[in-house]
């Protein structure tokens, strides 16, 4: 026995340490990466026929753009050496990153192609394809890489910024409480999604002249009713697929499996996410039945998403009775928004603002109420007041921040006439202005023989 | 060199090795998550395109009702403390929950909610939304946690019970041999289907009047005989993805990885279930082409399944030689139980009797023949018969619990009006009738313009 | 204190390392799986939609009849003991298998499973199952087993030749470079695809008597040309999928996550396979653009695919920069393998030869210059050029094996007259020929009274 054993003994534990950590977020990462496949066919499912390949490929660029920008500029901005507290700037294209890091740039590559994704059912059917592309290319590198960095960096200034209290000896630390991005991720987008939006302007025969704005549009108006979604199975096979989603996403925001605890986290954060969807998509379910009449399967599956979306602050750092809670809050908050938007006359087909906006919003504010250590109910207090003041300061200048961008971009866009496709080509569709592939080339189906015979029959029976 | 480094090492040993199984039951519950997805596509391409919405939004419950039940009452009826031989009876809502057991809570969440799915495909397309639900609930909250109490908690009846036979010493424990739930899961959720669907009665046309009794209806009947199913392609994604789904399933259930050996129980269980699987669909598959001249599909990825099944009760503890054994044996069984079911004119839309009730079978008696050490074939005497008694014993009484609760509520429910929706729904589709969301609006497709010029051409032609 | 303790200690952390290195490989191999949804999808979509449920059935094999045979002899004659350089003879069936290897078993089962797979796009719509069958077999049982032990077995004759060069003292070890399968897969795969679809020649109308051979089909004509797919959703949904599962078969490749730096290794597999398809994607769709200007959701997604192919043989050893370059060029190559493809008069309904034969072939070459210590740009000179011409030979060899292999199959098959339908069958669809399961029975539809309505609608308008 020597000291030697011992040494290498305890050097191979903080090899193996490491390894895994690395690892377990190259794990995560595959499965955020399937979250684009969630998002790319609950948006096409929510659109009409001749948009889908449309939304589809731009579901594709969200990953492809999304990682070649994040790989140039967007992880330099969020976590590249040196930086300052607004951004980093170092890493460019990778240089110089040192190879402990590579499985942190590909879990937070991930993220941002989740950012840039939401936007796009926001302006489907109708934005140009160049449009999205170059706007895509932006949040990916830019936009959302300077909030991660606010908030998830070290130095970030929403991360730790030190108050000086009057009559309170030392300095107060005031950190943005945002475990998985309600407010960095989804906040952000939502609020892309909405300005983004409302300068596009609502589709062709979305809001007939004489529809009344006084009378709510039942939540589901907005993929099922004056412009239904082509097909419920996409959108319903979509949101399964982000459910699951979002339980890597959340749980592998804790990025590491080594330490003391990791472990509870981890399985903590999952399932309050799965609780948190669960309460949302049955209060919203159950709300709807009563308006309504009707189960509704749509808004039940953007519910639960809502749901999930405002646990992403808090699910590593709440008992599960208060993601329950957090849930039920989230529904409620999901059909408020929802008919807000549809009174406000925004067209959303696919209400990522409803989702993303209002999830991400009662997310940032709840965490401060529930939080069990640094949360209201926990520690009522002064402290636990400029926590939640702290919240209220980090979501305001999110906003702020993806609005004016979004203001900036879409308006130059918009007076440029790049925005939005021409009236002809949006009868059309954008399958066939855009990218000459229609999603269901019926032509064929009929060759089969099979609809060709049943119309035969249809036709003769009338 | 000191006492404390190697204490301190060890600490960090055992803190590493608790992390790494947790964070594997997270990893498995979200694939098994996702087998969810695998329900609902298998179910919604086995029915018609009316009821689809229907059967996808049954499917979103199972997870979020059966997560929501389990958190509140179904975990602490499986697992909680203190408990007795029939049932837990602490830990309700998770409270008092050592942080610790957070990730089994997730697992067996997932699992729960898989029981609770398999009912949803046997009583498609004509049971009231309300009635399911409230069944979803039950079967989640109260039948199966008390089964999995019987099986799977170390204090459970089925799970080692001491019995004194004349003639030898020491007495003998009886284990129920059940690795991953062919009989807590399948079995049970098998029983409940077969009777929800006696109750319910046949959808209207699918046995019409005139049709002989005693000629067999071929396997595939079923899904593509009389009322076929709308969509082949939502069947095969969905046994894909419960193909993925089931090696997580049947090798989760080790629920760890970090004692000597147990990567090579994963692998095993994981193979065998590949294997098992492989066997019984290639075996159903040749049977069909010889029977009937064609190449199934649906049986195919339904006896793939059904051999999945099989192997949950002994992945861990056979050869590979008798997982592929299993899994002829589950094929054929599944082909007999197809037919059988189908001359006793019930109506079982998606065969969730023949893949569960009866793979669960098979794999509950072949792990008493198969098992590597305690099986019939290795150790042949009294022990493994008694084993094999025990075995059946554990069988009789799953079944009888689960059809005897099943009967009592199905049955009520069909007392009470609630359980069947009326003719005219029925005709019209749940789609329209319960949820108002059609899942495939036509009346969009028509104006891409695409349909319409098809449809113009062929009544022009004829 | 004593060395018993630290023995102990040892011992744990060496069980513990084995065990996490095969649950990686399990957790990988659960993943790869995954990707026969992909490859199913991808096909399904691609394809005319009278042959749907036919390539699915074949895609279900694959995965069914490849781990059956790969488990029969596969194994055996990749890493089976003894063996010789050029196969493995022993663990026939498992039998004497080491239980340490079961994960390793697992794992290459599916990478046989996925060579299998790429043959199926090519001969579909016009081949006879039953000839599909055998080739499948075969394939997985015989063809890729052998050329894995050449590459991955450590006694395979490409994995390790020393040669000695004139002038040179110590002989030099010759090792072709190819991590994760470029060769050993998808050229494979992509040279059988092109053997396969040549003897069985062009669907009837594929290739009109009048169209000029001089004249370049578009990209996309193979999948939205002269025969169009019946569905681009379910095309872009197996692409997704794919691309998750790439991540995970170049990653999984490293196939251990115990020892230094294990972690980094994966985590740069994983983002270089990223960089790599997304920008090989992204190079198609603007060459795409400029020429057709058309935005092209099909070429983007298969260049994708060829992107992650060519960067299987270098995603553990080149910089980000050369996974992008690599990208890039697999990008190029692929538009021009497309090209020539239908130049030839091939018919290859999902650009299988395009896919992988293209992208296999640039990622041979390409490691051989940005390998990041033996590529010729690293380190210019003897060494590096001898690596290149081994990787030519390599190349070389594995084509001529596959080819021969196909040739000889296929031609025998097509001598025989089983390999192609009739042209009856080819006209009414593989699925009701030879299956008797229409993918979507139309006449249900019908039924439900939407499309009846919209068709009675048509009707009397025109």
């Amino acid at each position: 026995i020597s000291a030697i054993d011992i040494d290498s003994l305890s050097a191979d534990m903080t090899a193996l340490k490491e390894s895994l950590n690395d690892v377990f977020l190259c794990l995560m990462s595959i499965v955020i990466l399937s979250m684009q496949v969630g998002f790319a066919l609950l948006e096409a499912g929510s659109v009409p026929a001749k948009n889908v390949t449309s939304i589809l490929l731009r579901n594709v660029l969200d990953s492809f753009v999304g990682a070649t920008m994040y790989y140039l500029f967007g992880y330099a901005l969020s976590f590249g050496q040196p930086d300052n507290r607004f951004c980093g700037a170092g890493y460019w294209a990778l240089s110089g990153l040192p190879t402990n890091r590579y499985s942190h740039f590909l879990f937070n590559a991930m993220f941002a192609a989740t950012a840039a994704s939401i936007v796009s059912g926001a302006v489907a059917d109708r934005s140009t394809f160049s449009a999205y592309t170059m706007y895509t290319a932006l949040i990916s590198g830019f936009v959302y890489p300077i909030v991660s960095h606010w908030v998830w960096s070290p130095r970030g200034w929403l991360a730790a910024t030190n108050v000086t209290i009057v009559g309170v000896d030392a300095p107060v630390q005031l950190r943005f409480m945002d475990f998985a991005g309600s407010g960095v991720v989804h906040l952000l987008g939502g609020s892309a999604s909405f300005v983004a939006a409302v300068i596009l302007r609502p589709r062709i025969g979305r809001f007939p002249a004489n529809s009344p704005t006084s009378e709510p549009t039942s939540t589901a108006a907005t993929t099922s009713g004056v412009i239904p979604g082509h097909s419920v199975p996409l959108v319903a096979t979509g949101g399964f697929v982000l459910f699951c989603g979002f339980l890597a996403f959340n749980g592998g925001s804790h990025a590491s499996v080594s330490s003391v605890g990791d472990g509870r986290v981890l399985a903590l954060a999952m399932l309050n996410t799965l609780l948190s969807g669960s309460a949302s998509g049955l209060t919203v379910l159950a709300v709807s039945k009563i308006r309504t009449g009707r189960w509704s399967l749509l808004s039940t599956v953007n519910a639960g998403l809502s749901g999930m979306v405002s646990i992403c602050a808090s699910c590593n750092s709440v008992e599960p009775w208060a993601a329950l809670a957090t849930g039920v809050v989230a529904g409620v908050a999901y059909l408020a928004c929802s008919n807000l938007v549809v009174r406000l006359r925004v067209d959303d087909p696919v209400e990522a603002v409803s989702v993303h906006f209002s999830g991400g919003l009662v997310g940032l504010l709840l965490v401060a109420l529930f939080h069990s250590k640094r949360g209201i109910l926990a520690n009522p207090g002064l402290l636990s007041a400029l926590n939640f003041a702290w919240q209220l300061v980090g979501l305001i200048v999110i906003i702020a921040w993806s609005t004016g961008f979004s203001l900036a971009v879409f308006g130059c866009l918009q007076l440029a006439g790049w925005y939005r496709v021409s009236e002809l080509d949006e009868g059309v569709g954008l399958d066939k202005a855009e990218h000459g592939e229609a999603a269901y080339p019926y032509e064929r189906l009929r060759e089969t023989g099979e609809l060709l015979a049943a119309k035969f029959d249809d036709c003769n029976e009338f």
